[in-house]
């Protein structure tokens, strides 16, 4: 499945709409190769992030305008922040080419898909990506040729996706350095909450617990922290605009899964109040046994 | 307050009773200074534990019983499990040398200083200490003489303490390589609580919140935990007896951060029930907060 770095690009012009960490990313490492696109076309509404793309010069074409952008492209991904996505995408629908593929690379899949299903059409296959793949920085300048490199990256088809075009999506992502994975989007909506979202809430959650202290206290979190608490804030440093619409687009996965882990906790609670050596011995061991499968797996 | 690598010894014979983690890896620190004890007594109540120091060559001499190991030493640390630190000190105080100082290394400070309190003698100073150093390998060959190199020890004296056996104790740990700071005892246990112990148990809980889904999302969990549950299981696998002792000894410092915690996910459950945007991105921004202030305090 090895493909030659000459094969010829997939699309004609290729549309990245909000080229931040994820947008850009595919942009540099498009243009590095020149496998993925004859065209490379850049849209942003800031003008900023307009400007700053010209100067890195990793677009052949820059837009204001999501419609000029879409309007003769081949396949248009939106990057925009998930709670944007149905939005941009019910916009540019309408002027997009018969046969041309619309993507997009949120983080939730269900409500994204939920959202913009009005204004699909039977002539432009929708195949929605989750690029499993970010650091804690944001905008143009944050982006890498690499990012995806090793990473995953799924994808949520809808049951009437035209599979040859979800078929060239993954030979897209393939290119772009990603291993790919096909999966029904709710199922996609827990593995990520459970393996991404409610990780976040948690460290959210702990720094705000923290935060809370008597200052003494506090200080001391920060002078102490290696003993456990930093490993947490690690992934407490993205962006809050972009938790704020995974959380709130995931609500019902997301909540599912923190009541349970509430009620897991609880009993830890109630088994440390009670003495319950057994029950606390029996948690700590399961958590050892996930820690060396992820470890058999080469994960951690 | 630099001290040359030629400073006389601290004591005449220091005893580790119990050469884990940190016990070895005191004594191979002693031993590869000389600057700590002129004699180095390793105490076990395992054979297999003695055999492998002596094989290793850490301690001058090996004892099975504390009692012999304790008799003639200047200073004694216990370096058993937090559960055992009790017993095992109200078992060699009897027979301690009067002026020799008693210490030990327990994670919690609080209910180890109650239990042994009946145990205590007048002559014998008490300095209960706790080197925030350590990694998920336990035993006599998991010790290493750099372990406590730029980590904190806190020490937590009683008010009847001798400040000047205190100041000995604070000497040792700084030629163990270690930044030290003194703490009242029950702030220490909330510190701690915070720091390490909450999120200790939140990563246990979470991995079991993991093994209970079903067989295909539980695999998964595996695939795609680079995304933020990788980092929650790092601190998952260290060892379940010290755990449970820790999460007992600690009961009540723990309970109450825990319940706090509850209160701040329950909030942020509700507000992402409720669609609450603004208090879901100021919760992640104090996260962001905390975040930058770590690296400031270049902890991250």
């Amino acid at each position: 499945m090895t493909e030659t770095p000459t094969a010829s690009p997939l699309f004609g012009t290729l549309a990245v709409i909000g080229p931040g960490l994820i947008g850009s990313s595919i942009l540099r490492r498009a243009q590095r190769d020149g496998t993925i696109a004859r065209e490379l076309v850049a849209c942003d509404i800031d003008p900023a992030v307009r400007q700053r793309v010209t100067e890195l010069g990793i677009a052949d074409r820059v837009e204001a305008d999501p419609l000029r952008a879409a309007a003769d492209a081949d396949c248009v991904i939106l990057c925009v922040p998930v709670g944007a996505i149905a939005t941009v995408g019910a916009q540019i629908l309408p002027v997009m080419k018969p046969g041309a593929i619309l993507s997009e690379v949120g983080s939730t899949k269900q409500s994204i898909i939920n959202a913009i299903a009005p204004a699909l059409r039977p002539d432009i296959p929708f195949v929605p990506t989750h690029p499993m793949a970010g650091t804690e920085y944001s905008g143009p300048d944050a982006g890498f040729a690499t990012l995806f490199d090793d990473r995953w990256c799924l994808l949520t088809p809808l049951e009437d996706t035209d599979p040859a075009a979800t078929a060239l999506v993954e030979t897209m992502w393939h290119r772009l350095g990603a291993r790919t994975r096909i999966m029904d989007p709710a199922h996609h909506d827990r593995v990520c909450a459970i393996v991404s979202h409610l990780p976040h809430l948690l460290a959210f959650t702990i720094c705000g617990t923290a935060d809370d202290l008597a200052d003494e206290t506090r200080s001391e979190v920060l002078d102490f922290a290696a003993s456990g608490f930093r490993d947490f804030t690690r992934i407490a440093a993205s962006d809050p605009v972009m938790w704020r619409d995974i959380f709130l687009n995931n609500r019902e996965a997301l909540l599912e899964m923190l009541a349970r882990f509430m009620e897991d906790a609880q009993a830890m609670a109630r088994a440390i109040r009670w003495g319950d050596e057994d029950f606390i011995v029996d948690r700590i061991e399961r958590g050892r046994h996930i820690r060396r499968s992820l470890l058999e797996n080469r994960q951690a």
